[in-house]
């Protein structure tokens, strides 16, 4: 005997999960639609080289390699984004721009532990083949509609630019390979704080005494506001670049009327991927403290990488795991009605046509339904019944069958009713609309 | 400069195709749930011994398998049946019968060729728990109705019994392990021709000349029907037990009210897999000729290699690369139109926050609503709608925007007219209406 078991990190995901699932991929896939993304599907199998050297040195080494039978060279995609940019290469016929959304698995090799898997789902939209902020800006205004439908109402999108922080570096003095230590000492803020950040600049990103004071006092002190780091920066080309994209993207929010408590420009957002090149921003919800469920930014030069000719880009990313896990936690679906379901226990074996003929009828009226195969004590159908969450049972007996009419049963009241079957599937429909199901 | 490609066997799904696999999926599914069944996802990684030996010499082969970091033997999954049975013996809980779907990848390291590949979807539904032909029955009773539901109207469901063929084998004196590769010749007979199969089962299954002679005239002969074989084993316990699987399962389609040229059992359906137990069958379009596009059977022992007790199962596989094939070759979808779609070009940077608000008003009213991102020549942004195939573009100018008014222009007439923001989604809902979009 084999032990039925899957390896660590791995996920079944049974019915009641899968609905949830479901349902916030749904809720995703309407909105994404309604703003003009298509959908697109990858391999799930790239060549390994598509994905080496894109993830930093730490995310090199989660990726899933192997040497397929013909000796290639082969991974399971690390995420959507790389993927996405070899597409963009691969097809240059596509119009731009070119807005898709992929909601797929990913891979990675990393220590599983509370919601950290070796797969898990992202969710994606991407626009392709324009520098415009308001593309960046409109990525934020379908992610505060995604998580306000929902059911999330205290929720913070962080923003920032890389420009902006390049332009800081540069006025507080950090130069060449630091910068790029040093946004990557940021970014662990909100993990490590602000101390052992600050720490960790001195060594791996060598600020100097001048520095670290200035981080301190412009980045990591709470009081300090985005606009005196605009005031220190506005000089810098660079700079007043990146506060101009900001503008926009600020602007396209409120254009869209969403709420000003929703979203704020955040100094301390680095974003911990090298390829980001503008705008970066992520989702935080307050209440409860689960940290990021979205995340993205603008990769101008990553299309680079597979194509002759540069195309700018930007996207962001649906953290599909943690925002099930949430909903789920806090009861966010319990409002979620599942659709009218009707089982018939099968009475006895020589009523099975009578019975199959009566569910025939309620499926073609739209109402999900279930036989029961074999004529089992009607104790345990029932049983079966319930353990399923069916909310209706219609019964045919030897009675019922002769005289072609049915007993009508409800689940939650045990209340029942003999009715003829033409008056059958209307009664299933006006349940449904008492109960709102 | 890192070539953009993808290894031989696996395919990147642009947007129209996507839209055609999207919509036979949701047909599917619709018609899953309806009849019962529920959603369930396994990870695309399993453990190897959880795969091996169960797809015969051939299968094994075609394993993706390798080590992960922790020197794990892993696999991609070959098939969603294996997972699932799995699934089964490791949630005894699950409340049975179990009626699941999954709709998923799964990977074979086959040769590519036209129509194979080695990353495909597989659309299965399974009823886990009982051993009633009922359950065989309606699974037939789904794959005719989905395949109708698509637009499907000559094809074929062939039936048959492996019970029914164990004892064909018994009746014409093959024994023992010959049964096997009786059968495995069999399953080739569509492909191979009559002769070929002949052949082989004098060399592989050692028939005897008498044996042969059966064989042409029971099973290979056209003439010969399924009630002649029937005389032949009705006199064998497992004949018998056979006979009336297939006699119940013939009888739900009728009470289903499938129409009777659209099944048929036939003697010479063997399906390739050695796990099936009973009830084995396919779907073969008859117009045009493209081979089977569902396949399934009856694994009563399946569960058993994973679990203390055997438990009763059976399932069908919908093969979605042949039918999306197919439906696109046909023009089956052009029936099939897309949501109205309403395009915006940006016709001045400053206009910008108008066009958005009329975007934002749009989308509230429930279509999908483009805007440009970027100042561009009109023509150029023209091109882009036609390209992208929305029906209507709404232009909002200075002279509409000081007038809050907007100019709705249909896409294949050109024809255009002005309106009143207030009347612009009556406007474009009219056109839904007229089209029928």
């Amino acid at each position: 005997m084999i032990k039925p078991q899957i390896p660590k990190g791995f996920r079944d995901f049974l019915p009641h999960t899968m609905a949830l699932r479901k349902r916030v991929i749904g809720i995703m896939t309407d909105i994404f639609e309604c703003f003009g993304f298509e959908p697109l599907d990858t391999p799930c199998l790239e060549y390994a080289e598509t994905l080496e050297g894109k993830y930093g040195e730490e995310g090199d080494k989660l990726i899933y390699k192997f040497r397929d039978r013909g000796e290639r060279n082969v991974a399971l995609r690390y995420d959507l984004t790389i993927p996405l940019s070899r597409v963009a290469a691969m097809y240059p016929e596509l119009p731009k721009p070119f807005k898709r959304y992929q909601i797929a698995p990913v891979w990675r090799a990393d220590k599983p532990q509370k919601g950290r898997y070796r797969e898990f789902y992202q969710c994606d939209i991407d626009i392709i083949g324009t520098g415009s902020s308001y593309a960046d800006g409109e990525l934020l205004v379908i992610t505060s509609r995604v998580l306000q439908k929902l059911g999330f109402t205290s929720f913070l999108m962080r923003i920032n630019n890389r420009k902006v922080l390049n332009a800081l570096a540069e006025a507080i003095g950090i130069q060449g390979n630091a910068i790029g230590a040093f946004l990557r000492c940021l970014d662990k803020l909100d993990k490590a704080g602000p101390e052992a950040v600050l720490k960790e600049m001195q060594t791996t990103a060598g600020l100097t005494h001048q520095g670290l004071d200035s981080v301190s006092r412009h980045i990591l002190d709470e009081r300090s506001d985005f606009d005196t780091v605009a005031g220190l920066i506005e000089s810098l080309p660079e700079g007043r670049q990146g506060l101009q994209e900001l503008e926009i993207m600020i602007r396209t929010l409120r254009d869209h009327g969403v709420d000003e408590t929703l979203f704020k420009r955040d100094i301390t957002l680095a974003r911990g991927l090298d390829y980001y090149t503008g705008p970066v921003f992520e989702t935080v919800v307050r209440e409860p403290r689960i940290g990021s469920i979205t995340g993205g930014g603008r990769y101008d030069d990553l299309i680079g990488l597979f194509s002759k000719q540069p195309i700018p880009a930007t996207g962001t990313s649906f953290g599909l795991e943690r925002i099930v896990a949430v909903m789920d936690e806090l009861g966010m679906m319990a409002g979620v009605r599942a659709p009218v379901r009707v089982f018939l226990p099968l009475f006895d074996e020589s009523l099975m046509p009578d019975t199959m003929r009566v569910a025939a009828m309620l499926r073609d009226a739209g109402f999900t339904t279930e036989v029961y195969y074999q004529a089992d004590k009607l104790k345990k159908q029932m049983a079966y019944a319930a353990a399923r969450g069916f909310a209706l049972t219609v019964i045919i007996g030897p009675d019922e069958a002769r005289t072609a009419t049915a007993t009508l049963k409800y689940m939650d009241s045990g209340e029942q009713m003999v009715l003829g079957l033409s008056d059958l599937p209307g009664a299933v429909r006006e349940y449904g609309v008492r109960y709102a199901v």
